[in-house]
């Protein structure tokens, strides 16, 4: 059976499957941001999610979507980031088994994330190859069923629910911005919202150091990221055809940014919101504050997707 | 006239006054925070005040609680720390002109906060003596009303306004906690929750080096911070007449805690809450942390005072 493609159908019913599993997030909005802007900005707080990051959201929809039998050898998924905790979360709610391949120089808090949700740690060289063979063996042995980290019509479809909460709270905004890495998080959410508001100006947001989603978009075809370089570091990843097919459907407008720019929008958002996001989070806001769109006067969604920082490392 | 007491009454009072002026402020819980706890903690987060701290709130009193008669000339007061910009603030919305008098060794942010509300600066040496006279001396010279950071029954009953927002969104409580500096938080808090909430058990908390409150109320009898060396910046101040007099009358324990204490307890409300804070909202926490009280099975409010941090010297 082919997965079920992903419609605002398909976001509304993960809406009601993660409830109660997830949290809804606030919305926050600063009156320095906006004058500054010269627009109003609606910052969507993913950071306040369950284990720090929107992730929460794609896996449960996606743990919760399974049957129990066919979950009965649990889920696998490879990840260096917030992902494997997801999972492990999700599947301990779930009552099943996660094992989570991580890379071996991973961070001491990612293990202990991913740890500290019952999710078992299973470390590979640092290679996307070897991540791949280690998640492929598992499945093979083991019967578990592979969680993708975006490339999943699921996990899509759950990260897409972020949409649905603030078109709710805020009905009002005419332009919503995401940050793209694999582009789950981009493509659910334009989904949603450009079914919802066709009107809305959907625009992705990319590190300049890791911007295939940029050079896809600008080009029609899918290119990857040879060697990304950045600090943004949930965003190193590149979109698959699925998620670049939403994308060029729903997005109306791909922007990067620099380093630089990223570092200054991080710090920007920590002062004035007083909140603790992590360097991805600050992407989209960041072409705000280089002046990369034109916000005037436009009512601005703006998905801030995880809090998970190391507090000894601040790339200020 | 003598000044009014501080009453349930002229908190509720302030509660109107203060409406649409400052922010009523989130309550945040964290699950992995509980289970440290053992009981369920409440984080009314003031650090997401208007101006980043509680301060907004009296300093909104006080101003409208004067006539613009007794406003001609102004406003005045002397600060190093968040008090100052709050009065800016509260003269800006009231239409007066406030002279803020700060120590010449303030943080370039401190200046920078107060002048961004329209205050006007006039810079003193560091020391208390220097920051009275000056102060005096525009009140003597001008006319304008001193606005005192805590020893003022107006101020105090604005900071009162806290517990009637947190009982109202969390009736249960069954302690609250809150950092003691000059008193006049603590004062206005215990006054609205014991009259409340007779049953409730108020806790204030004090940074070791600056340990005043802790030693007045053990012995009695009022006693100054000759020396005080604390990284809670805000809790640097000693009790009046008047917060000693009300804290003795509502508060039921006094606490102190290490410095270590502090840091580490910021650095997990950080870690786990995702929002900034400054070193002084860290002290309530920082005596559950260490098991200096026994929360288990409580209901607990901790007032998250301010969230105004250099982010270049974090204290870890």
């Amino acid at each position: 059976m082919a997965p079920p493609e992903v419609t605002l159908q398909s976001i509304q019913a993960a809406r009601e499957r993660i409830a109660g599993r997830v949290r809804r997030t606030p919305v926050l909005e600063s009156e320095t941001l906006n004058t500054l802007a010269g627009g109003r900005l609606y910052f969507k707080c993913e950071n306040f999610q369950e284990g720090g990051a929107f992730k929460a959201r794609g896996a449960a929809n996606a743990l919760f979507s399974l049957s129990q039998e066919a979950l009965r050898a649990g889920v696998v998924t490879h990840s260096s980031g917030n992902h494997g905790a997801a999972v492990a979360r999700a599947a301990r709610l779930r009552g099943v088994r996660a094992r989570i391949v991580m890379p071996e120089n991973s961070s001491a808090a990612k293990f202990e994330a991913v740890r500290s949700f019952g999710g078992e740690v299973f470390m590979c060289a640092p290679t996307l190859a070897a991540r791949e063979a280690m998640a492929e063996q598992f499945i093979r042995d083991t019967g578990a069923v592979f969680i993708h980290p975006y490339d999943d019509p699921r996990v899509i479809a759950g990260q897409g629910t972020i949409a649905l909460e603030l078109l709710e709270e805020v009905p009002e905004l005419s332009w919503l911005m995401v940050p793209v890495g694999g582009g789950g998080l981009a493509s659910g959410v334009s989904t949603a919202a450009k079914t919802l508001r066709p009107s809305i100006h959907m625009v992705g947001v990319e590190p300049a150091g890791a911007d295939d989603a940029y050079r896809s978009f600008t080009s029609g075809k899918l290119t990857g990221n040879a060697h990304p370089e950045t600090v943004a570091d949930g965003l190193r990843g590149a979109l698959s055809m699925r998620t670049f097919g939403l994308i060029r459907e729903h997005v109306d407008e791909v922007v990067t940014v620099s380093e630089t720019a990223i570092v200054r929008a991080m710090r920007t958002l920590w002062q004035h919101l007083k909140i603790i996001i992590e360097p991805s989070s600050a992407v989209p806001y960041a072409a705000v504050l280089e002046n990369l769109v034109d916000v005037r006067d436009q009512r601005v969604g703006i998905i801030l997707t995880g809090g998970n920082v190391d507090l000894d490392a601040l790339p200020w």
